[in-house]
Formats: C-alpha cells, structure tokens, sequence
C-alpha cells in the first residue's frame, strides 16, 4: 500500500522544484498513448517516487481498487467566499532559522497542490497548483487517520465504543496479537507498545510485509503471507508496555478501523459518508483505496477535494456543527482538545512539534491558539487554530514524505497568518 | 477486462432464480472480515461468476482501478415523477410463445437490479433491486458502446471527424492491422472484417490475448503480449471484405475510443464529462475501467447510476436536448436513427432482433415506433421509443450474458409498456 511505500520516494541529491516537476509541464500520462517516458503505472515503486508522485497524489482511482464515500445526491451547501488578497505578502520565519519568507513563497517552496483559508467561516484564501483543480480529488494520506479517529471519538462519546475495553473484547482474532491486551484507548492515541519496524532499509522490516498485505493486487503465486488488513494485524507482536510511549505506526488506525467496523457493521469508507460526508454540504464525492478484500485503507486510502476537506476543518473548528447542523455532540472535541500524554509524546522526539501531543489520531500542538492538525506524510494538512477562528486545507507533493521538512516553512507561516487574520 | 469475460458466467443446470440470486440475501461481502465463502475478490473468472456477478455489478471500481467521469459541481436537475401503478399489470406476450407475463413479472424474470420508464419527460416508474439504490452505480457493460458511438457521431457532425476516410489516415499505427484499411464508419457500424474469435471454449481465441493485454494489473513476469487496448488493437488481422456484414466485435469500440482521442486530445472519460455528463443535470459522477496504462475502456468500462442514463436517454429521445439546453445538434440523432446496413445487420442472424440494423454503436430494431436501442450484456439496456415518447433504462445481471435469453421477455415487454402509455 502507497503510504507505506512513502519514503521510499526520497531522492539523492536536489530534487526539481516546484515549478520544474510541476506534473502538467511534465505532461505525464499525455498522449494517446503516452510515450513511454511519460506513463505512471503500477507498481508503486515507480507511480509513488518523485516527481511521479506529483500526479499521482491526483489519480490514485486511476491505479488501484476504491471505495466510494458517497456525498448523496442531494444539493451540496458552497462555501461562502472574502478573497483577502493581503495574505500572499505576510511574511514569517522559518523555524530553525533561514530567512524570512512570505506566505505565497511557501506555497512553491512546499509543493503545494491546493491551499485553502478559512476564517470566521468564509473562504479567504484558495488556490490550486500542480495536478489539482477544483473538480479534482487529491490523497489525504495519513490525515485519514484523523478522520477514523474522529468516527471513533464520535462512537466512545455516543457510549457505542468503550474506550477503556481492551482490544480483544471487541476482536477476538487479535488476541494473540499486540492489539489484543491494549485498551482502544491505546490504539486510538498511538501509545501501544508494537514490534514493528518502518526501517525501509532493512529488506525484512515488518513494513515490507505489511505493504504486500495490503496490496490491493492479486497476490503472486506461491504467496503465503498475509492477505489484507485484517489477517496481517494479527500477526503484529508486543515490544514493550503499552500506554508508556507515543509511537506513530498506521496499523493502530487499521486496527481502529477494524473496531469502528465491528462495533457499527458498516465499513469506514459507509461509515465515513453516514456520519460526515453526506452531511456538511459535502461539494463531491470521496473515496478510499482497499486491501484485495475490499477492506478500505482506515490509516491513509481517503482522496477528497480541497473545499470538502475545509468543510471538515469547520465541522471541527465548530465543534460537531456545520451548516447549521450538529453532526455530533461538543463532547467529541472536548475529548480531542484535551490532548494526549504529552509526556508519551515527548518520546518520540519530533523535533517540530515539541510540547505537542496526540489524541485520537489528531495531532495537537497545544500552543498558545490551541491549535490541532490532521497530518499525512508529503505535506498534507487540516490546520485548525480555534482561537483565529481559522482553518487552513493544505494538499501538497512534497519530494520527501516526512512533515519534519515541511514543517519548518509551514507551521510558523499558518500562525503568521492566524494573527495577521485576527488583526483584521 | 471483465467483458471478454462474461460468457464464462454461464452455468451449467438451473441457475438460481432473481429472488434466490439477491446478493443482499446471499450475503456477499459482508462481515469483518467476510467469510472465506462470501469474500468476491479478484481474478475475474470468479468475481464476473453467477450469481457472484450480481453483486459484482455494483462494486465495479472496488475491484479494479477506474477513471472518473465528472458529473461537475453544480446542482443537478431532478427529474420529474409522475408515477403510474398501473404499469406493474401490463401483460405482454413474450417473444416465440410462452404463456403471457405481467410487466412486473418480467422484472424478476430478468434479474433486474433496476428499471425506470420515463414518459413525455416524467418518470413514471422506478424501482430498485439487488445491489442497486438511488445512489449506486452499476456496470453499464456494451452501452458504454453506444456512448462512445454518439461521441463520435457528435464530432463527424461538428466536422472535427471525417468517417469517410481510412483509420490509418487518423491512427498511423493501425496501419497494418485490419482496423487500417476500415473506415471511420465502417468500425462505428461494426461492419470491419476482423480475424478476431469469440470462442470462449478455444484456450487460443483472440478473446484471451484481448483479456490479458486489457487487464489492469501488472503483466506477469515473462509476459510479452501487448499491454493495454492500443498495442493489442495494433496486432489484428483482417478476415474478409469490411463493409459486407455486421459483425458485434468489442475492438471496434475500443479503436473508436482510440480515433475520438486521437482526434479530440481528451481520453474518453474526460470527453465524456465535458461533452455529456457534466452537461445534463446529472446526479452523480459515472466512472469508467481502465487498462494498466490508464486507457477508459471505451468497448465497456462505464459504470453510472440509474437515473443518469435515464437522462441520457432522454437526451437521445430530444434529440440532442435536456433541461432546455442544447448538447448536440439534431442532425445526430437523424444519422443515428437513419440506421445502418440493414443486409449487413442481417448476415449476424440475430433472431431476436430481425430487421434491425447497428449504427454508431446504437441497435434500431426498425419497428412502427422507431425504437432503438443501448444494449449490454446481462440484459442492460436503455431502450427508446420516439413515438411513445418513451425511455426504459434497465439494470440487470441476468446468469447468462447473452441478450438473446432475456430479449423475449424484455423487447415485447417494453412494447407493450410503449403502448399503453400511449393510451393514457
């Protein structure tokens, strides 16, 4: 599965920039046929290395099985619109130094494919680069995990999903796993103790075994791993204590999916329009990629366009409210403002987000706006700042997946931003 | 490419009834994880399988990727509902005897997922069944032809395609094949001369090499047959004289696809949403199979929800009009329904549609009412009545692909139907 595969798009050396691997002037998949420099294929070593993966982000359907997350058919509700023009000249410092940088330089400097700002609930920022455009869906990545987390939040708050319950009181095949003597709670924060390793360097790292469950592909002949999500979950064994360490591994949020599915009998990407998509106005369609048995990807399979992403940061921002509407009760944001172990995050070293924290699969950065984050590897983001009143949806196909180099020319110019926005 | 494939689903004995089939009842694909027994998963000989298809016909884009065809993102136009009970009762007599048959009889009889009947520009009847709901999607087979056949019919009108030239003039590299020396209307009226077999009881047929070349998953290792629709287009012979007799060849639509992007610079999806879908006060997005190099399928790859080919229909029954607005000029569908080579049509021995003739991808039974017809396998069809100011658009997933086993109780039906609204 892509995600897993993410850094593995890390090249040698400088990569193109912006402007230079911008995926329409490198005219991929163009032509009938397109010669053969320029087709993006299967397999996802190649469609997800950069400058690929720049198209990619936009055309994930168009390489694998996927699930619909329907809108309905009803009318969608558009966002309302205050084009502030000022905001292309603020100006911030990067963190850790170099030289200031105004906001419309970071979006080159950041790859970015679409950027939308919302303040006190009207659009005052949107713009769209690279492959994206306002009909287009880009790949949300691991800010899926933020939305499974959501749908779960939801569930402990309306009493359908206790969250103190260990995992094998709900799913009885994980019992022998790692998942199986740690508390939903646990999984849903990320602290579970996992023997798992993401080192892509190491050809027997458990990601690789991972990724080969996941695929959605038939699986070659003679194969005796694992098929899918669910059966390579499983086989994940404990390495330390639970609860002791924040440790970011996208398999929590599968395992999550599994729980959310059990629990409801719907399956996430179902779920997902039920409860949110097909309620807040949604403007198109979403979709999730799956495993070989139609499991979607609860870790990082959500594609959406850039506005439907924005009605999700308000659904948040507002608290459960969207449209008028309440999606669900002010207790789920309570519960996900509140954070997690700050002192269990601390020890996973990220040296952007210091002081933060991770509850529910939302990232916090617990700074003087109380502002919140859905994150996903390239640069994706939901940049929520409660105290701006302010969203801001970022797509973007950065060369290396990491936010740790996104951050830098990110996270200082959404503040900047924030303020410049609360002195209007 | 799960077309070619659709013969295979013929079963031996008594297949299941529609009640018995109900993919809901069978419960396919349901459970976290589904039982090993109700998991549909790839290669396509099981999951194209009866009644395992019934469920299949829905789930298209879960099991392979596939390419969106933008409905847009503005509001759609409903469609009027003036719903008539009485049309349940309408009796016919089926086609080469039988004992007479109820309208609602016929439904079961043909395992239809979903039937709609729109007169004088109202929905008078609409039901669902099986896998399908006002929000789903179902595989529309062989009328993704008859799409293609208007799109190309819509740029010979407008001058953008000449159909009296030869296809190598357009696609140089059909040049050797048999498509090179046909014209651009003789591969629309299907009348190409092709060594092409069918056979699906011969391990050598041509179908097999199509199947594999059209599959969008990686090649096996070692594989060296063409890859995708245009290279195995590029390696057919000719078998015989184009022009002289009909004959229903899947490749033709395919190399129509090619021709319409070659002359257009849009693939066919695209063209699609630009030039129809986005255009019709659609409902929702359609989509569409592609092969591994990301090629629509345009012989049939669509998959759309119901009451979106209703409107198409009812832009055909207009003649190029809906919701008051022009998509094409009118002299398309006077081409169209002018029909084509009615002894070249008859050389095909289709017995239940004698008299007949195929042009641009459409079927025109040449009735008193002027019908003609979209038609797929397992019994999809949007079938209209100019006279009658009737459309009926069917989804089905009949055991057996050929429409021959569900014409007699399908054709007479709609006739009958045509007829007593007629009397209103």
């Amino acid at each position: 599965m892509f995600a897993g595969l993410a850094n593995t798009s890390v090249q040698a050396g400088n990569p193109l920039n912006a402007e230079e691997s911008d995926p329409k002037r490198l005219d991929w998949m163009t032509g009938f046929p397109p010669p053969p420099e320029k087709l993006i294929m299967q397999p996802e070593s190649d469609f997800f290395s950069f400058p690929k993966l720049r198209w990619t982000v936009c055309h994930i359907r168009e390489l694998m099985p996927t699930k619909l997350v329907s809108r309905g058919i009803g009318p969608s509700v558009p966002l309302e619109y205050e084009i502030d023009d000022g905001i292309d000249a603020v100006t911030f410092k990067p963190m850790g130094g170099g030289k200031p940088m105004t906001w419309k330089e970071s979006l080159s400097a950041n790859y970015t494919d679409g950027i939308l700002i919302i303040h006190k609930g009207r659009v005052v920022y949107e713009k769209f680069f690279g492959c994206l455009d306002e009909m287009g869906k880009h790949a949300a990545m691991s800010m899926t995990k933020s939305i499974t987390g959501l749908l779960a939040e939801i569930l402990v708050v309306e009493g359908r999903l206790d969250d103190t319950v260990k995992v094998s009181s709900i799913i009885p095949e994980l019992k022998d796993s790692a998942f199986g003597s740690a508390t939903v709670r646990q999984v849903m924060d990320m602290t579970t103790a996992l023997d798992y390793s993401e080192d892509y360097s190491d050809p027997k790292a458990d990601i690789w075994v991972y990724s080969k469950a996941a695929s959605p592909l038939p699986k070659p002949r003679g194969y005796e791993g694992p098929n899918g999500y669910f059966e390579y979950l499983q086989t994940v064994k404990q390495d330390g204590v639970h609860g002791e360490a924040f440790g970011y591994r996208t398999i929590n949020t599968d395992a999550l999916g599994w729980i959310i599915s059990r629990v409801t009998g719907k399956d996430l990407a179902h779920l997902l329009s039920e409860r949110i998509w097909s309620r807040m106005g949604t403007e198109q369609d979403g979709y999730m990629t799956v495993d070989a048995k139609g499991t979607p990807f609860a870790g990082g399979g959500l594609s959406a366009g850039l506005r439907d992403l924005g009605r999700l940061g308000l659904l948040m921002l507002n608290c459960g409210k969207i449209n008028g509407q309440r999606l669900f009760p002010k207790e789920v944001m309570e519960n996900i403002r509140a954070g997690g172990d700050k002192k269990a995050f601390a020890k996973a070293g990220y040296k952007t987000l210091k002081g933060g924290s991770y509850r529910s699969m939302w990232w916090l950065f617990h700074n003087n706006h109380g502002a919140f984050a859905a994150r996903g590897v390239h640069g994706q983001t939901i940049y929520v700042d409660p105290t701006a009143e302010m969203v801001i949806v970022r797509f973007a196909s950065f060369p290396t997946a990491k936010n740790a180099q996104i951050d830098p020319t990110s996270l200082p110019a959404y503040q900047a931003v924030a303020k410049y926005l609360m002195k209007e």
